[in-house]
């Protein structure tokens, strides 16, 4: 069985001998390793994939054992994530995830969608996925988001992902899912964050748009970046022309990050990320 | 003789049809005709190549007479354009200019590098373009700005290009160059406008970096952009990375700028530009 | 009502001149247009986007009567093109296309599916979609070819699409549908021509691979290319990574491709295409 | 001191604890490591950068005792590479190189430069580097070669690379520097072999052109590839036109090339490379 096993610690001599002879020792077949040392923070980071089963004992607290007191380990549950994708009326994000899901090429079921608007229904629907019509109106933005927060408990998700979810979630819903919620912006970060992206660009007269996605936290826009990618516009494009256009980027960004995201490729460190692409 | 007739005015029914009349009855023969109509302000751009001399009189006064009051309508003159570079100590952008305008690989040529530093004095000198090393220290930003201007002003250019010139030029200065100050910023504008923009992309964590060329204008950072483009970046750059590999962008996007303004592609809109490439 | 005229022939002076004076004369309004004179063969394109009604009779009799003899004009027919798309068993380009039918991202509508196997009828079904199976084992090319044929023609389809239709259609079947059937093959053309382009990529080691729109041709892959895209590998990618890379390469040159042709920005200029983006 | 060790062998289980200890028990401190197996040749690659020096001994002889026979260990120069440059009559890749290097953007010296034609000869005095005009007319491919190769070993090169250099090294040549040339070809590889790759491209009708820099081997155009980048092009370039945006792709990937082979980043693995870039 083909395992994942990350780790994450400050840096001292010698810890890829450590744990690499610890690994050896109890028969492991290493299949690939990726290690990364910041060297402004002095964080040590390793991905290691391995066939083969930990002879002896637990491998996280074998390796916790080895390294010093506040070291991260983790063994990646090998199944597919489990994800509930929060959406608003754009189908462009949400189709590409299903189909994505639908036919394995990600890791990673859906279990629920859930929507402030029910656009998006019929679609998910035809996919065997439960969809939440969960109604922003009439209410305020703390219950609104306690609602939604009471549906997505129901599904016990590994990750959230807002595939261009329009409303702002409060820091109370965030805070529960640290490093857990992706976001798809519609903007080259940190270019044009907020509202309404494409308008700005077409504004500023900019000549390339593009898409950014990221982790979500307490501060808006303004979470660990995990990819972006841009397309070239020019004087002829509209500002919708280039919300039609940046569709694209945008699906492809946010399944790019998702695959990295659901096959353990990704550490937060600080306010930015590892990839192990 | 190849010429080129460029005009920007109110759109209005028919105008097409006038100006290629007017050109077609005066028998000059048009070898490429790019025209664009703004969907928002309305207002016209064509930019017309063609061969053979206007039969009867002044092009630009035949055409006035055919539009409405207001209307901008200019003979580009047919040779090399004249331009005098300003820079500090980095030599990428320069020097790849220097090599392009050696070898005819722009339509310009270089009548003088003026830089704050000495540095690039012996690189400028092996090309046999004057330089000017105008020091900035024991002198104010006016101060320094007019003995500037003084040396530019000698040499008559038609436009001035900001080759990583590392000190923001007073709007005095800048007022005398209406869309003829061409600067790169290493930075995707608007984002990480100002000063030390790879700095802040290391610390935003972003997984792209980029370089924009633009018409400077009184606000800094803030002028017409003319292009752009971008490389992907990862944890592993540092900000001394990025910066490095930054400026193969950086003089990539200066150059294709220049060259698209010296070939007279390029028409100002307001904040934006209209770009015949 | 927005209409788009479309003009191919020799070039000759002053066309620009006479088209957009019986434009103005006939009473409409120009809203976009679009010229190109290729300067080897000297032929001449012209798309128009009109609106109002042409006054006085048929536009294309009109303008046929300016031109010289072997002109092609065309006004494009102003509502959604008709789509029929083939396919094998990957459901990457064909979901994608599914998608923006179903939420107009596409000016088109998807008439009907054929494939020859029947992997993919779940999917399409869910869209509303008629999906046809059409064998191809127990049968040769040419029937297998006719049997395809048959189905298409209930839908008078205004284009074919390959999806990734992994099968070879006999030039008696491209000959009739002269630049109406858009392909998506797996690489950077020309380089991979043929089969299974990913494991010649990855054995000739390039760290770059792509997808090219074209249409199709009595030549296999050698149609006019319509549109290319790519994107960076390296050498921890293997055959099947690259193949799964490139699928999102795949449907979104595909998809900018078809977007391209039902929009008429497309001609056919002997082994090449003009397109107004 | 920070050194840069480069280890390939046929891949083991516990070769990186194995390695990582050694090193670790000589009290080096590993400042950076890459490695990669290639998972169908069971080859492993390994790049570590540290500081400080290995206590006991020789490093080489002590890495190759602990690895199988067939090992390939080697610690890289640690100072700046010696280059020769072999062009024609085009500058741009050439002054590419000139600046860099003059200005410590490349960790490489130009010994000289040596070319068929006498056109770049004073560019390259301009940067005091010695300049070698070796006639190709009237002698024959093998006398020229040899004449060149005479030129060449006088500078003991560690590396000669080929900036546009037009004409074909006979495998005697080659065969004397084996994955020690580096060679800028002018398409994207394997698309358009041989020569004019543009005018090829353009009769193609492709809407990317790219350069490819690979190192040399007896086969034409098919050694292994280091870079590669592409720009998009429209039906309005000339072969000409594609030529010259071309020079700006050739000059950087070029580059880029040879800042990784000369920062000792590149293995070559058959007819593939390494890259950890």
């Amino acid at each position: 069985m083909r395992q994942v096993l990350l780790i994450d610690c400050a840096d001292q001599k010698g810890l890829v001998a450590k744990i690499s002879a610890e690994l050896f020792n109890r028969g492991v077949n290493i299949t690939s390793n990726r290690e990364f040392v910041d060297p402004v923070t002095r964080h040590f980071f390793m991905r290691t994939e391995f066939e083969g089963e930990f002879s002896d004992g637990d491998i996280v607290q074998a390796m916790k054992a080895l390294l010093a007191p506040g070291a991260r380990v983790r063994l990646a549950s090998p199944g597919k994530k489990r994800l509930v994708i929060l959406g608003t009326k754009e189908p462009h994000c949400l189709g590409d995830i299903l189909i994505r899901c639908a036919y394995n090429a990600l890791n990673a079921t859906i279990e629920a969608v859930v929507c402030n608007h029910d656009t998006l229904g019929s679609l998910v629907e035809k996919f065997g996925v439960p969809f939440h019509f969960v109604d922003h109106r009439n209410t305020d933005r703390a219950a609104h988001a306690e609602a939604i927060r009471e549906v997505v408990e129901r599904y016990s998700p590994d990750y959230l992902v807002l595939a261009k979810y329009m409303r702002i979630l409060p820091p109370e819903f965030v805070s529960r899912y640290p490093n857990r919620i992706i976001n798809i912006h519609h903007s080259f970060l940190p270019a044009f964050v907020g509202a309404s992206p494409y308008k700005q660009a077409y504004e500023r007269g900019v000549k390339i748009i593009g898409a950014t996605a990221h982790f979500v936290n307490a501060d808006l826009d303004q979470g660990p970046i995990i990819g972006q990618d841009v397309i070239p516009v020019n004087h002829r494009y509209t500002a919708r022309d280039m919300a039609s256009a940046g569709r694209d980027v945008e699906k492809i960004v946010l399944a790019k990050a998702l695959s990295l995201v659901v096959d353990d490729c990704v550490f937060v460190s600080g306010n930015k990320t590892v990839v192990f692409d």
